[in-house]
């Protein structure tokens, strides 16, 4: 990206704050390359993640709608999670939706991917889009999960990405990836 | 949302992992309605942001590039921040245009808000739409805030948000939501 006068930050040393299971608070430090000052900044470390757009013969999205403790509210969303180390991002998107939701099968390719919150987060989105998918096995949730599989037609699903009805900002942006591709 | 047979969560205790400026990291419990089972999970407090899309007279959207330390690189996005406590989204969204960019002016109103991460955060990204942004006043950075103001046309943007020149998952978002209305 050019950017004219916009000086980069040097990273240095870092230290952590907290980790957890999800995710780690790094305190890094920074040395803005032209003034010299330095700062500690807030960081998030996180896997990355992977998000499924998964559509069916007769062009409907599988949703995921579940209990999330962000919220502390039911969200209607794209399947997904997290990408393990060393997976691959299509591989970990076949996986999450065959887990969440038992469907499989049919066209599968990597849309594109976005950074979640590069101000404090550390990691990428990967989009896996399956076109085609039918139900295909048995799901398995991770203890603790709980999942309702909805299906809805696409052109619904979309409005629903700009209406509210879905207010997850990844599966928004994941949706709005999969309609450029339509479109061109 | 209707929820079927999905079960809710109650809230219970929670601790402060760490806090900085930014966020609060909490670990919470939470009681399963149904099982009764119990169970400590991660989330980020943070206050909720707000992005503003500023339209031009002329149909350029205002960008801001920066320097963002989460992805340790620099970020086409829309401009923003954190709302203070008690501020109106509004009022901060057009504090923020102002600051970051030297825009103001025009119609100003409420267009929409997301969940940045329901899963793992607590907060909302409100979206202010600013339609007839003109130069306005002097910027106002934050102290090690250094940004560069690009206005784009606005076709130009929504290409950009579909092609990953902009990669924010929340820009992408806001930029859906927009885009929502302009159909309609």
């Amino acid at each position: 990206m050019p950017t004219g006068k916009l000086s980069r930050w040097d990273k240095g040393a870092e230290r952590t704050l907290v980790s957890t299971k999800i995710l780690e608070v790094r305190a890094v430090q920074f040395r803005h390359a032209g003034r010299g000052t330095q700062r500690e900044f807030t960081i998030i470390h996180v896997p990355d993640w992977v998000n499924v757009i998964a559509v069916t013969p007769d062009q409907q999205v599988v949703l995921v709608k579940q209990f999330r403790f962000g919220s502390d509210d039911f969200s209607l969303e794209l399947p997904g999670g997290m990408i393990e180390a060393g997976e691959d991002p299509v591989a970990a998107g076949v996986r999450e939706l065959q887990e969440e939701t038992g469907f499989g099968g049919g066209k599968v390719r990597l849309l594109g991917q976005v950074q979640p919150n590069p101000a404090i987060m550390d990691n990428h989105c990967h989009y896996v889009l399956v076109e085609g998918a039918v139900p295909s096995g048995p799901m398995d949730w991770d203890s603790d999960e709980e999942i309702e599989v909805e299906t809805a037609p696409l052109a619904t699903v979309l409005a629903w990405a700009r209406s509210g009805v879905i207010s997850h900002s990844l599966t928004i942006a994941g949706l709005m990836l999969y309609e450029g591709t339509l479109a061109r």
